[in-house]
């Protein structure tokens, strides 16, 4: 081995595989010299222009390519955005994942609807506090806050020196479960030395402290004892176990029962509780079907739904469309949620539709960020000292708001790292620079198709959806070549076609003609005709609506 | 005429023919006797599931039927929430439009591009303070303030008594052009009596006042004092004048030359500065081309596209495709703006590229509303003291939020109507009753199209751009009835053709096995057999993928 194979070895890799332009894909593969760990396998939910997609999961070519050196997957907790590909992705990396008690808890329910993943998987529940040896890399897990109980953070520790992952995080000094967040290890590390920090952004750009979860229970406190007489609907994230727990507490407190409705909630639910993270006192819990035997300001309903999810249990109340419950003047419903930005909209509309029911809609107050803000990021920075800021977790402006902390903080701005998906960051005490770059194109999965749609069949979907389809077809004599009938016109999500006889009409004269001309001229070349009816066609739409639908020309043989 | 009768006559109908769930579209019919007023004539912009819908104007079948009664249009300002319908419905209603000064020139540049309306519409400038007598109807001009300039409420005289109107407005006594809101008009009229007011309700949720539109003046003045060295990019709403005229203010306090740039934003400012309502410097506007000429920090830029939309200037600026100006390292970009509510993201992805492309963003202070809040609404129920109040502009929530302060301000409940589009209320001193509902459902605009493309093509647009299509095509020879060649199969937007040959080719297999099978059984009937050809592939994409793509079977005589 010469000296510059020795040096590249020195090194280690940070690759981030996804997550930083596709928010919520959180995946990130640490490499030094045989041994890869990866740091999260989440998923993204598509973005308005992603037609009919489903989900979005990371390319994992690299981590296939290398699947011998793959030591394990590293969870930090159990939200989709950080363990949501898992199903996807064990089918072709499947090696061990390590993680906290309930993260693994909600990861095998998980693998337990895909298949006999359960099976093949191997898990290990991990201790805060306890490290796991992966090859030549060792990973510590640190308690902190978040809005799922169970949340890690993480040190790696390779020859190049130690890596601080935040994962999502908040300090909650009052938690609702657990102890708060570990700010002595994360201090003594410091102290030792750390290589990089790669940290939470989300809230970057917020000012100040994201107050404790407990303030919620208060904020429930004062909202049930004003509303008495009244039958009262919470709608929050299903994830959020803590936020659960108060509102048990609460609704325990003023002695109303309580329905847990949603399928994911229900679940997550029964994962928390035979694992001991939720505590239920007893007979406060009902069934869906009991809820009538009860007078309703002695009921509260905890529901899915909070982000005005179409599908969800709230909407479908609100709507009328839900088997068993639906929304009543005088009911007094919560939202325990902010909007996820993209689901302002949707938000809204499910506050109109409670209002126009006659519900009182509560919307401030009930509610706190499971994401630290600036004087948090702050603290974490001023406790780990890196030499090495990367800005993770986030939107790209998120980011930047972190990386503007960090050089307040006096941490030089050529060490402040704006990585991008698929950057191959070599880094250790002498230098950080990123000498590679994977092919990270986010993979969608559409019903069971796993990329078999991409972009150019998501821009054919997009032109659909603007205008529909014209399909034109004709028959063409296999002997002669001439035409033998046609042509017909069919349309779908173009115009009201009864409406519309005398367009279509004149769409199909105009193309009659075309096609006569065509064959005078002995066109016989079945792509010319098919760009002649199609040349046709949208420039007779064009002319007589100004619109442009895709047009698909037919010919058969007969 | 007996009694009944004459009760009947002795009413004021108000009559919202949209705005109240279509958010934008806000025209409402005033109408006592022979004679009917409509205020204001809007257009909203299609919701997401509006595939490919450029515009949504209401139905004003009632103004068609009753044509020979209506009076005219009285327009309250020039946004096109207000004004951007009339091109539309004046080919059906063209009755005279009434409005100030430079909503007048804005609606006539508005006819100018739509062929003959300006030759044929007639148009009446109205000052402030004066009224104009519309059959039995008397409209009086009030002056108020908002986000463009002489923009009015009105005092609607009718036998049946007097209602107060506000348009959109808010409180501004230090307005940037022209006088402050006509407080003692209100208060005149209130102490003479008002029948109902119908008050803007867009900000009924927020407590306090919504600030001076000065006071973005001295934000621009702090920003251009801190950046003294670095070029300015404004991007704000188009018909702002007084923005303009600030930020144009600043810049020549500042010594630097200014370019407006995107077509909406250049023919408003022309409009108004023909009329008057803004006052250029010399050598203070400059070209688009001549910016080489002057150090960028010298120079300011106001440009379009302040709610993300993807073909506006400051979106061609950021992504590289304008043809002229390209936003580079050291730029400021200023968001003189807010999201209207659904561009949530789309601003923030302009403001993601942005940063990206090293530009420093300012989306903070440089905006205020347009709309009162609630102190502000309240200031308007005291002096106008009206005995009905009827929120109008907002959604829902923003109407109740309304009706909540009205509630507080001592109006009796059963005095406050929450009106539908379609409703007709008749109202006198005595009683407001709701006495029919019009049908108003909202009339789509699709290129040329008006109208002819409703809920169920815009289903099948959706259900297109979900899962694309597939065409599956057959010829039957016209002798024999019997299959001649075929089942072919197209698809669009389905999936990767080439990567699916397999799926195609079982899917061909499958469908000729059910046409062999069905013309075994003699059936020839083309509806059954377009059934057995949608029926099956239906069932084998859903087996195969999980999908429903639109299938379209097509049967061809040969």
């Amino acid at each position: 081995m010469n000296i510059e194979q020795e040096k590249k070895v020195s090194k280690l890799k940070i690759i981030p595989l996804g997550g930083l332009e596709q928010i919520g894909m959180n995946i990130t593969a640490f490499e030094y010299g045989d041994s890869i760990i990866v740091v999260d396998c989440g998923l993204a939910f598509p973005e308005g222009d992603m037609y009919g997609i489903d989900l979005v999961i990371p390319d994992v070519s690299y981590l296939k390519e290398n699947i011998d050196r793959v030591k394990g997957f590293i969870i930090t907790h159990a939200h989709e955005d950080h363990i949501g590909a898992l199903p996807y992705v064990l089918r072709e990396v499947n090696v061990p994942i390590y993680a906290t008690k309930l993260t693994v808890g909600i990861i095998e329910n998980k693998l337990k609807e895909h298949g006999d993943l359960l099976n093949t998987v191997k898990r290990k529940v991990v201790k805060f506090g306890q490290s796991v040896n992966l090859g030549e890399l060792r990973v510590e897990f640190i308690k902190t806050n978040h809005s799922i109980v169970d949340a890690a953070a993480l040190a790696i520790f390779s020859p190049a020196g130690v890596v601080v992952h935040t994962g999502d995080f908040k300090v909650d000094y009052t938690p609702v479960y657990g102890d708060a967040i570990d700010l002595e290890r994360f201090a003594t590390l410091g102290r030792k030395g750390v290589l990089a920090l790669l940290c939470d952004s989300t809230n970057a750009e917020r000012p100040g402290f994201t107050p404790s979860e407990r303030t919620v229970g208060r904020t429930f406190d004062t909202i049930f004892n004003e509303h008495r007489d009244q039958r009262i609907i919470i709608a929050t994230f299903a994830s959020n176990v803590d936020r659960v727990q108060q509102i048990i507490n609460t609704a325990n407190f003023y002695d109303r029962k309580v329905v847990v409705e949603g399928r994911s909630m229900v679940s997550i639910m029964d994962i928390a509780e035979s694992l001991h993270r939720i505590s239920i006192p007893e007979d406060t819990l009902i069934e869906l079907e009991q809820l009538k035997n009860y007078p309703p300001e002695r009921t509260v309903i905890i529901t899915t739904g909070s982000q005005g999810e179409s599908m969800a249990a709230l909407s479908r109340m609100a709507n009328g469309t839900h088997k068993k419950v639906s929304v009543m003047p005088g009911d007094v419903v919560i939202f325990s949620s902010n909007p996820i930005p993209g689901n302002e909209k949707a938000v809204t509309k499910i506050i109109n539709e409670l209002l126009i029911k006659g519900a009182d809609v509560i919307f401030q107050d009930a509610h706190v960020s499971g994401h630290a803000c600036q004087e948090e990021i702050k603290l974490i920075y001023s406790l780990v000292q890196p030499k090495y800021s990367i800005p993770v977790h986030g939107e790209y402006k998120h980011r930047k708001a972190q990386a503007k902390l960090a050089a307040d903080l006096g941490i030089p701005k050529e060490n402040i790292l704006m990585l991008r998906s698929g950057d191959v960051l070599e880094i250790d005490e002498e230098s950080a620079e990123v000498t590679d770059r994977l092919n990270c194109m986010p993979v969608y999965v559409d019903g069971l198709g796993v990329g078999d749609v991409g972009s150019s069949v998501l821009r054919d979907r997009q032109h659909l959806s603007e205008s529909g389809v014209v399909v034109a077809a004709i028959t063409v004599d296999s002997y002669s070549g001439m035409l033998l009938t046609g042509p017909d016109i069919y349309t779908k999500g173009f115009v009201y076609e009864k409406e519309s006889e005398e367009l279509l009409g004149g769409a199909r004269d105009c193309l009659t003609a075309a096609l006569v001309d065509a064959f005078d001229r002995n066109v016989s070349d079945w792509g010319k005709l098919k760009s002649i009816m199609k040349d046709t066609l949208a420039k007779f739409f064009w002319e007589k609506n100004k619109r442009r639908p895709v047009i698909l020309p037919i010919i058969m043989n007969a």
